[in-house]
């Protein structure tokens, strides 16, 4: 049985490398139940190893693994692997003394510096033991051509419940990741429909010129210097190529304390968010003597409505903030950063749908265009740092009764991208996860730090007493 | 300060690639000391992480990591990295609950199935804790283009002592491998030294020619079949292509019982080591219906004392023994594998050096020169399975107090050799590592099994109480 594969998914398979893997994770961190039999994780590993069956994209493998070596000009597809080694994809770990936040901070690093097998079903799930203060983890990867960018969030949601005492649920592998459908079922292969796909593709291409095009003809005149559009972004480290290597490091913070932020500062949520970001990213470069003296752009996707769009739903867009980080007051950058993204947002309304369309394609995957072009972390980037701010789950949810006390994503990287920075809120929460180059950037674990302080300063800022 | 190659160590990058990675490992297994600090582990791996310093070829990366891709004609070259990230180097790992043989055998399949990162030193250490009855292990690996089959053995011992009050010892990378020098300083590209190489190499080649010639020639008029000559073995799954995934498995004996047998059945220890892995090979084989009909045969490593040597040494090439797989009795097994490998050792006596030289060179990589011809794994096997006997140290040793119980080779593996056993003397025994095809061959960890077994059934055939 072989299945086509659309362009777009195929894509991150020609754009996989050994230094820029596109593979996308989550990383879920659990507290036992209390009065916990010392075999929990073992009979949990035990009950996720029992056969349970596979379903797409659980049980899909390349059936041309080594095409993406070969030519680009052909489109891979999937087929269904009849004899899945469960034992090679769901793995058992452990941490060593004393089990803390550094110690999975390393071993998560590490799972995912490691390229997944390509002859085989492009994903794993690794439980994790050894955890400080009665806890485990769980950590899951799976290739981009399979899930998008929050995909690993939704696989491992499938394994939760609100209920605490919802025991053994079927494992993601045996139900499906809760993506909508991507994966066609083909009889044989259709060239006629990639073809149609292509020319469809094809159609836009103006429009994504004259997105282009007005970009460049805005930073040409320098009309709206506060739209941030692309392509204007200073050189930064962050903007190098990339090895091979990843650092993971998280940060969480408390919801209720970013809401009484935002409000007393007249920002939106995300403003905030970006406004962390800043002040770690301005103190993280001022150290290693590399803050460009123009101001860092940050890449973020965001809902906007199309204007003449007659239907209720939001369409999905990137867009680009100025984070002016060459303002050291973090109040007045802050309320910059509102006026950017406010009027990059209204400038989206003032577009047709199929401009957006167009410009979002384009935006969907900046490091492609480059790394299609080999011109990433070469020449002038789009922007300095993706900044995602993905919606979770408001509940607290529990697997086999063990509370998920935190969830975060973990990224991919690609030259020219060297950290990427995303958000999920999750029961109250504000889980944030950075994934960066272990070579370009060094120590990138302090971006995390020091977001976690710039939080306590700015509440400061603000006379806000923090709990 | 770059380092040139010579053309057998290129020889390894060449032919390594993501199914046949080429490096080599080795695991040790230690005994806490009595009245251990609970920090004992922690304080070794923060010794090991002190700065130390780098000597070849732990500081030596490719000075073309893309090379390897690119071609095959041009020779790489070393140079020093000036900038090493020991933290990516040396690793703390933990084994999940229960922490016994199995945890460990699977976390070292694990490690060893990982590529190195070519932009770096090609080496890594691991310290592993978490092993029940009070042990802990190390693993180290290394590519095979800077250190031979047995030199993960020796990297080990240098940071190993007989003295269990010594401490402290430094790390293998600050003090080398104990390695013969077999990487050149050069201030720059040698041309002309490499062209004197391969004149060197290519005036072997006819002695090469009539090795195989005369081998061939036995084949055919099938003069000497209990030689095992080359290109003669069976087809079986130990020769199809392997994966990039391998499964690693031990075994131990003690030495004594070996030495009993042996002398019992009047052959050679390492025929009794021949027949142990007969009898493992035709059970396992037999199991999956996989036996063949003819002899499965294996090539060795062995000494030899060529004719016309005025030398004292013994020169090191390789013989192929019959293993008599198609045979059911063990002990008329045992009897004629004595019969094979003392005739073909014999044979080697009445060869001249020049000629044993060119042998060998064409023996010692049997995989290159299948993978260099892109037959590996499809034409008729040289031979069904390596078995190599190391002679590793006679006295207990330790690391920093701890004494080193086990220690085992991790080998690597090629297209059309799915399986490498070798075994590794070490203070009164004899240690087994096999490295398999976690894929090609299902299971591969009952070859450790069985070869365990097999010894007990043989003692009791030659009416040995064993204790």
């Amino acid at each position: 049985m072989t299945r086509k594969m659309n362009p777009l998914d195929a894509s991150w398979l020609f754009v996989d490398s050994q230094r820029t893997p596109m593979h996308v994770g989550a990383l879920a961190i659990f507290s036992l139940p209390d009065d916990v039999s010392p075999d929990f994780i073992k009979n949990l590993f035990l009950h996720l190893r029992s056969p349970a069956g596979f379903v797409p994209p659980f049980n899909l493998r390349l059936k041309q693994p080594r095409l993406k070596l070969i030519s680009s000009r052909l489109m891979p597809s999937w087929e269904e692997d009849p004899n899945i080694d469960l034992d090679y994809h769901l793995r058992h770990s452990a941490l060593p003394q004393p089990g803390g936040e550094r110690e999975l901070g390393v071993l998560v690093s590490r799972l995912h510096s490691h390229p997944l097998d390509f002859a085989r079903p492009l994903w794993e799930c690794h439980i994790i033991e050894g955890l400080a203060n009665s806890r485990f983890a769980l950590y899951m990867k799976m290739h981009h051509s399979l899930v998008d960018g929050v995909g690993g969030m939704r696989m491992l949601s499938r394994l939760l419940s609100p209920d605490d005492t919802a025991m053994n649920l079927p494992p993601p592998w045996a139900v499906g990741t809760g993506e909508k459908k991507r994966i066609a079922r083909d009889a044989g292969p259709s060239w006629q429909q990639l073809a149609d796909q292509a020319r469809e593709q094809a159609r836009h291409v103006p429009s994504i010129g004259r997105a282009i095009a007005d970009s460049w003809k805005e930073t040409l005149q320098n009309t709206h210097p506060e739209l941030g559009v692309p392509f204007r972004a200073p050189r930064s480290i962050l903007n190098r190529k990339v090895s091979a290597q990843r650092r993971f490091a998280t940060q969480y913070y408390d919801l209720a304390r970013m809401r009484t932020l935002a409000k007393r500062a007249k920002v939106t949520l995300n403003d905030v968010f970006l406004g962390l970001c800043a002040m770690a990213l301005r103190r993280y470069l001022l150290e290693l003597n590399a803050l460009p003296s123009e101001p860092l752009t940050a890449g973020l996707p965001v809902s906007v409505r199309p204007a003449g769009d007659p239907g209720a739903g939001n369409a999905i867009s990137f867009i680009i903030a100025n984070l002016h980080t060459h303002i050291a007051d973090p109040l007045e950058r802050l309320a910059l950063i509102r006026d950017s993204t406010q009027k990059a947002k209204a400038r989206f309304q003032t577009l047709p749908k199929e401009a957006i369309t167009a410009y979002t394609s384009l935006f969907m995957a900046p490091f492609m265009l480059q790394l299609m072009t080999g011109m990433g972390g070469l020449m002038r980037p789009m922007f300095n740092v993706t900044i995602s701010n993905v919606p979770g789950p408001d509940q607290t949810l529990y697997f086999n009764g063990a509370r998920m006390d935190q969830m975060y994503p973990v990224s991919l990287l690609s030259h020219g991208q060297a950290i990427n920075i995303t958000v999920v809120s999750y029961a109250g929460q504000f889980n944030v996860g950075y994934t960066g180059c272990r070579d370009t950037l060094p120590h990138m674990q302090r971006m995390a730090v020091y977001t976690g302080e710039a939080l306590v300063e700015l509440e400061a800022l603000l006379g806000i007493n923090a709990s």
